[in-house]
């Protein structure tokens, strides 16, 4: 099966096992909603391709731990759209959860995928009880407080915002999650996989920054929102120019850090093929 | 240590762990603000006791899984009181986290909460780590979909709710995590020590919803709820008379259900003690 396949099928998996007949159907359709169809599914291939250069021993294990890192993913853009903050209409090319499912089930959809990427990792993860406790530091790092997604939020809410750690914690740990938890899934140290999911973090901000500050009508998310919420910015911080030589430095340091493995120069591929999509299209000749 | 102390201090060491230097303030203050000072800490005690009753051979694990189910608990009352919900503006005798720290912190306490429960449970768990998959596929089936806290809630955004399939979701659930999940934490099966914490969950639900009902200015929750937001409610089914009736014939049920072990007595003594906390104090001696 190939990577993009195995991710959905987890994620597949993952939800169906919550939808049983005495769950309330609202709940469960506004599951499947706000987890497909998906969008790039950037982190979860990456946890995966990471598995797979680590020797992917244990598949079952590899795909729940993809699947759990999306379905967090996905809980943080359900409740990032949410009237209190982005209060966004429309995301990956379809109406926001919240918009069409109501405020309350759209909370409480991000409340229970969060449960259910824990749950999973537990339930396939038994198999390797010695899996579970480092899989799930790993991954509750990059979501939970003091400097996962939640934190990331939260510094919008503060008048001042250290602007690495803000990106850091906002987009940077998901993909360390998404990287270090790919290798113990197959039984591996993560630390040796910490630096490329940072930089990847960090590239795919940058580009984020770039493509809101620069893209008009191509993007599935108002444009604009970061100068209009005020948020820390890179472009706004260094220009066009210094954020697309700032990408392009990332994407080399990325590929530079990819460890000594079987699957190592797959997995720089991978690195080199995701980044050249990063970039906004308008801007991707300066950007090569 | 008495229980309640070990409850105090683990829920001090979980969120004491996620104030670093690098976290954002606000969310560290409302994490705070939304776990102390605490309600009664009914469901974490009720965890260390069933752990106690079961040889208690790994107390930091047992201490860790109260707090698990607490910090639960703490984050469904978040969520529950924000706008979308209840719109609580009081709770536990003081102003509720969102109206204290805004709507955007209150959200991401909330699901800072989740994560930090499970990842306390690996962290602390990792010296035993054959527990922690039944430990966290204990706990989720208590929040999550689909027949968790969150479930029962998103029962509310439907418009026909079966009333026991509700109440076991909204309530009986994180009763029957407290309960077995202080079992698994003591190295035992958490099978037998369902039938109590559905029973005593049962209970719980009936005599808030007493409370409801009767209660005039007693109660740290606005009073009537129930009636206003026309949620399948269990007076309003039987009446108050019947209500107490169900109440007393789920205490009886509890401690009969308590299965034998050392601390059987000391079980069904506090089982008994909770249970006279439980009904509204007006409706007490008639209760008796």
């Amino acid at each position: 099966m190939t990577l993009p396949a195995r991710v959905e099928a987890a994620l597949k998996a993952a939800i169906d096992r919550a939808d049983t007949p005495s769950a309330p159907p609202g709940l469960i359709k506004a599951l499947r909603y706000a987890v497909f169809p998906g969008g790039a599914r950037v982190r979860p291939m990456l946890c995966l391709a990471v598995a797979r250069a680590c020797g992917d021993d244990r598949p079952e294990i590899s795909d729940a731990t993809a699947a759990a890192v999306e379905l967090l993913h996905c809980a943080s853009l359900v409740h990032d759209d949410l009237p209190c903050f982005d209060n966004a209409g429309f995301r990956r090319g379809k109406v926001s959860v919240h918009a069409a499912h109501g405020e309350p089930l759209a909370l409480l959809a991000g409340d229970a995928l969060i449960v259910m990427a824990f749950e999973r990792l537990a339930v396939v993860g038994a198999a390797e009880p010695g899996r579970i406790a480092p899989l799930i530091e790993a991954i509750a790092r990059g979501v939970g407080a003091p400097a996962g997604i939640t934190a990331g939020q939260a510094w919008e809410s503060e008048s001042v915002a250290p602007l690495e750690i803000y990106h850091q914690a906002k987009t940077g740990a998901l993909f360390v999650a998404a990287t270090t938890s790919g290798a113990i899934a197959a039984g591996s140290d993560g630390t040796p996989w910490r630096f490329l999911g940072e930089t990847l973090g960090a590239a795919y901000q940058v580009a984020d920054d770039l493509m809101d500050a620069v893209q008009s009508g191509l993007c599935d998310k108002p444009v604009g929102q970061d100068a209009l919420l005020q948020r820390p910015n890179v472009v706004a911080e260094r220009g066009v120019q210094g954020a697309l030589a700032k990408l392009d430095d990332l994407v080399e340091q990325a590929v530079a850090s990819v460890p000594d493995c079987e699957g190592a120069q797959e997995m720089r591929d991978l690195v080199r093929m995701t980044a050249m999509r990063l970039a906004p299209k308008q801007l991707s000749r300066s950007a090569a």
